[in-house]
């Protein structure tokens, strides 16, 4: 039973497809484990959305799971995707929809090598890789619009467009300006390709450079995001904090959790800093078909997200905790191979 | 004087921006060596085109100029951009005009990792890193469709638009089917982004469902982009053919270029493969203004890119002989450093 001190937060809980459960279930156990001594209890809601759902009833995210999804807290999410649904149906369906929904404008995802950890670039060490990608969730080039007019014909016309706002753009960097105030290097990096998307990149050059009036201690520079991705690679201690668009960020993400030991590790939260309702944290990893049932996935990923969660809760002693149990299993991991509970026992058993 | 058996061939040299002039000099040193013995006699004419004309005149490649590009039969470009001249005015009013306009549909991108050239990744060697990316060249995001509303307020929208066309889209899948076809593992891998950008996915994947039952020698699959730059630099043996759109090609080869040791040496021809106009050959690195006029930039990825244009002017063997020269000097290059005309000079001295 709560004491009187024990806060109830509301977390629902969307395991999804293929490793998900595997890897939410490591999830709730360290979140078990650290919750209680930090005067916290979570009132979960299991949701049963992915494919499984859409094939009984063809339903990815049904209005009323939306309503009963904003009355919750906070949301932890494993992966979504099978390759029996066709390709996008569950992605835009359910991943993309909770994000638009629930206004997710910020996706964080922090790119960090902890020590012990092997990375595939040759001579980089942990003080090389510590960045945070700031990556715009609501508009740019995932918003749908588009078309296709003459479809299966010689003359058929495909297009996609990116949205971009003033508003969307302004509080994404805000919040990007924010974080980097708050790290030691205080440097913002802007990604995008202004030299070919002009309007866009145009509008956030302005948006930088007027936002950045507000923060004098934050040096800012900018990085077309061909050559970031190379610099990833070859020289990444020279970003800090990112902010970049939707698809850019969905791009460097993904070399980003390669330089920092693979998408095993890396997590990512969908925020609403506004909290007009609630935020989302998932692993940046998908569903992994074939490995799924096998125990075999790397819950850590989702143990870190469960960290930003607790970050997100206001509970960032315990947010702490977790990440340090799972930056001292990680530092001791070796070339042993342990199964999913494995991981997740010896993190739960170090917070 | 020409010999009977010469071949004479118009060559447009633009040597640009930076470090631009200095590159193709070197190029054209190493054409020159090579050109004689192969029964080949290039008649050059160069073109001023960059900065400095538009900042004195205000053209970034006028009509007149481009019409005399067309009577040409190949191009070399060394780089366009510079600080002073805002960024996207050259790179669209010069280069991707160039494309446009000369219908550079297929953007071929060879990356391949030669024999004692430094990798950023740990352990991979030669054989793992030996692939050709054909980026779309003429449509795609780079249209410059697009616009901007209520410019400077808070309700500014900024749009950019990605058009793909069956007429665009099977030309480039057919093209890289031949590379695919004609290489020993005989794999076409498409990248592109199907679960987000359905229009656009969706038309990539049906032509090259539809294109590959004409190949069936090739084995084709598919990559989502974020993934596979994860994958370049974590397993890029799983890559030999690559076909993907113009901006997700631009991102890649970058990615591409770090893990072939750097954006020293590599090369991209932009090829008009019904030789409707005039193809275009030019490393993939930029103008480099930091370093340009100090002798620093490494002329390899010009030279290559010189032997890229031999193989399309019909003369492989003299295309060999650049490549094998170009080979031998990185396998003994070692740390020596040396200036721009050095390293000319050593591979002119081989061919
Ligand atoms: C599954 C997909 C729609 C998603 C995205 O593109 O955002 C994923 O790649 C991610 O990065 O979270
Ligand atoms: C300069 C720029 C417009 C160009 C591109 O984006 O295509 C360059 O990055 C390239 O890859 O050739």
């Amino acid at each position: 039973m709560a004491s009187s001190s024990t806060r109830t937060i509301r977390l629902a809980v969307i395991p999804g497809d293929g490793i998900g459960p595997e890897v939410v279930a490591e999830g709730l156990k360290v979140l078990d484990a650290v919750a209680g001594a930090h005067g916290l209890a979570f009132d979960r809601t299991e949701y049963d959305l992915g494919a499984a759902r859409w094939h009984r009833t063809g339903e990815t995210l049904p209005d009323s799971v939306l309503e009963e999804l904003r009355g919750q807290d906070v949301i932890l999410l494993g992966a979504v995707g099978d390759p029996s649904v066709p390709s996008g149906v569950l992605e835009r369906g359910l991943l993309l929809r909770a994000r638009f929904e629930l206004d997710h404008y910020v996706n964080l995802r922090p790119v960090k090598l902890f020590p012990g950890v092997r990375t595939p670039l040759a001579g980089v060490t942990p003080d090389d890789v510590d960045m945070v990608v700031v990556r715009e969730g609501t508009e740019g080039p995932y918003t749908g619009v588009g078309g296709v007019l003459r479809r299966g014909t010689p003359h058929e016309v495909a297009t996609q467009e990116s949205v971009n706002t003033a508003f969307g753009v302004e509080r994404v960097i805000r919040y990007a300006f924010e974080q980097a105030a708050a790290r030691p290097r205080k440097k913002l990096t802007l990604i995008h390709k202004d030299n070919v998307l002009t309007y866009a990149g145009d509008l956030y050059q302005r948006v930088l450079k007027r936002v950045g009036a507000e923060y004098p201690q934050v040096a800012t520079d900018y990085c077309h995001v061909d050559a970031a991705t190379m610099f990833f690679v070859t020289d990444p201690k020279r970003f800090d904090v990112i902010v970049t668009d939707n698809l850019f960020g969905d791009i460097i993400t993904d070399i980003g959790a390669a330089i920092a030991g693979g998408i095993g590790l890396a997590a990512s939260g969908n925020v609403n800093p506004d909290r007009t309702a609630p935020s989302m944290f998932e692993p940046v990893h998908g569903s992994a078909p074939d490995i799924a049932g096998q125990a075999k996935a790397d819950p850590t990923a989702t143990i870190l997200s469960v960290a930003m969660l607790l970050d997100h809760v206001g509970a960032p002693e315990a947010a702490r905790r977790v990440e340090q149990a799972v930056s001292a299993d990680l530092a001791e991991r070796g070339a042993a191979v342990r199964s999913t509970p494995e991981i997740g026992d010896a993190i739960a058993k170090r917070v």
